[in-house]
């Protein structure tokens, strides 16, 4: 038996997010299909970061265990041409017994990226979350950083979250613009249900004025999540990079000004 | 009766190019029933280069004329409400009578997207044209400089042009690349119908090493469009700009390194 880990990218439009459902199409079941199908036996998936609807990947990271053996071109190649246009298996590599996609993840990694023009973008539509009103992202920068360190997020998550605490550490948050997109990167060691939506909707109070820049270290304190922001749409929201213990030489995805460099 | 021009963006997948036809979608057919609505009469729109199926622009140049009196913002947001997500008016502008969104403008501009990695992009499906073989991005460049000038470009002109010659002035185009993307940006008086696609598929076949950079000038001077490259997808076209005289005073779209910055 082989463990083999892929990196994945997807436009999460079309699907009702990453978890295989009985009645709607998920990412996890598109790349379930085309891997049995390049293996000719049954493979199951298991991910760094479960994404919900809309929400877009340019680097989830999965592993599977197959008796298969095939060149590592054929889980990358080969699947591809298995898969619908907006699912792609970026590489592939055969791993040793310990890894495991979700549990040997330290980190993790997401950008938000809202188009900040007077008029949506008709080419990036689904791709980025317009906001018409000009953000200030030095303010929303500044108030992001009372998010830093291991606190509790209880005011950023979502009702249904069903993680046994709310205690997470963000490791590094940034808001920046280039021209008409403002990009918030956040960094953390795992993230709670719709925390970052959470995080990015209030952000954008502070960005548009509405708010001041130390509410996020009051709504942190209040730990009630009717306090914070609204939760920001799926659009805008990309899960970038798990991050693992070098030893296992995975691929990072490199940020850059681009908006989507692979 | 008013002169207006209006600035537009569309993402062109869905659409079979700008122009009205009888028997598929376009984008000037939406354009013109959207502001027809908002004009309370028939409108008709001329543009300042029609674009084929499956051709994209962030900076296409219509005007119209109109007997309706509405402020600036209903020709921008308001017909935006009544047109699809891939289509969206950026700005409109009262002009005077000797404006003509076609015959004014002075040159044309077009950027080609080409997303140069192994595998496709998920995300960016349909929005650039892919190419798996490592390009030499800087061998484009230089084979392109032969096509610099007041030339005539029979090579690269479709079968079907309507054009009554083939000379045209090519006054600026540059190959560059950033991460994963390579852009061919060209700027001339005018095109021939396909110059663009043309012209890329001939510059790819020099950045993958199957021709030389010298090809490009033995091309133009056979004057035969069987002797050329491949023509280019439509996934990675663009039109960028229409240039206008400075006394109409028209917003300009400014490239930078971001993919698409209106």
């Amino acid at each position: 038996m082989a463990l083999l880990a892929i990196g994945i990218e997807y436009q999460g439009t079309a699907y009702c997010g990453w978890q295989r459902q009985r009645h709607c199409e998920s990412v996890q079941q598109h790349l379930e299909s085309a891997l049995s199908e390049i293996a000719n036996e049954p493979i199951e998936l298991n991910c760094a970061g479960r994404t919900d609807t809309g929400v877009h990947a340019i680097g989830q990271v999965a592993h599977f265990v197959t008796s298969a053996e095939r060149p590592d071109k054929a889980w990358v190649q080969g699947v591809n041409t298995k898969l619908p246009r907006d699912i792609r298996v970026v590489w592939a590599k055969p791993m040793t017994d310990d890894f495991h996609a979700r549990f040997s993840a330290v980190a993790r990694q997401y950008r938000y990226v809202i188009f900040n023009r007077s008029v949506h973008s008709a080419i990036l539509a689904h791709r980025v979350t317009w906001e018409s009103w000009p953000l200030d992202e030095q303010k929303m920068h500044q108030a992001a950083q009372a998010l830093i360190g291991e606190r509790d997020f209880s005011s950023f998550r979502a009702a249904g979250c069903q993680a046994a605490h709310a205690r997470r550490e963000v490791q590094w948050i940034e808001a920046s613009r280039r021209g008409d997109f403002v990009f918030v990167d956040i960094r953390a060691n795992a993230f709670l249900h719709h925390m970052v939506r959470n995080i990015v909707g209030t952000l954008l109070e502070v960005g548009r004025g509405e708010k001041s820049v130390t509410w996020v270290t009051d709504l942190l304190a209040k730990q009630d999540r009717t306090q914070a922001g609204m939760t920001a749409p799926a659009d805008g929201l990309y899960f970038v990079n798990a991050f693992y213990p070098e030893a296992f030489e995975l691929p990072v995805v490199e940020l850059n000004e681009l908006l989507w460099q692979g």
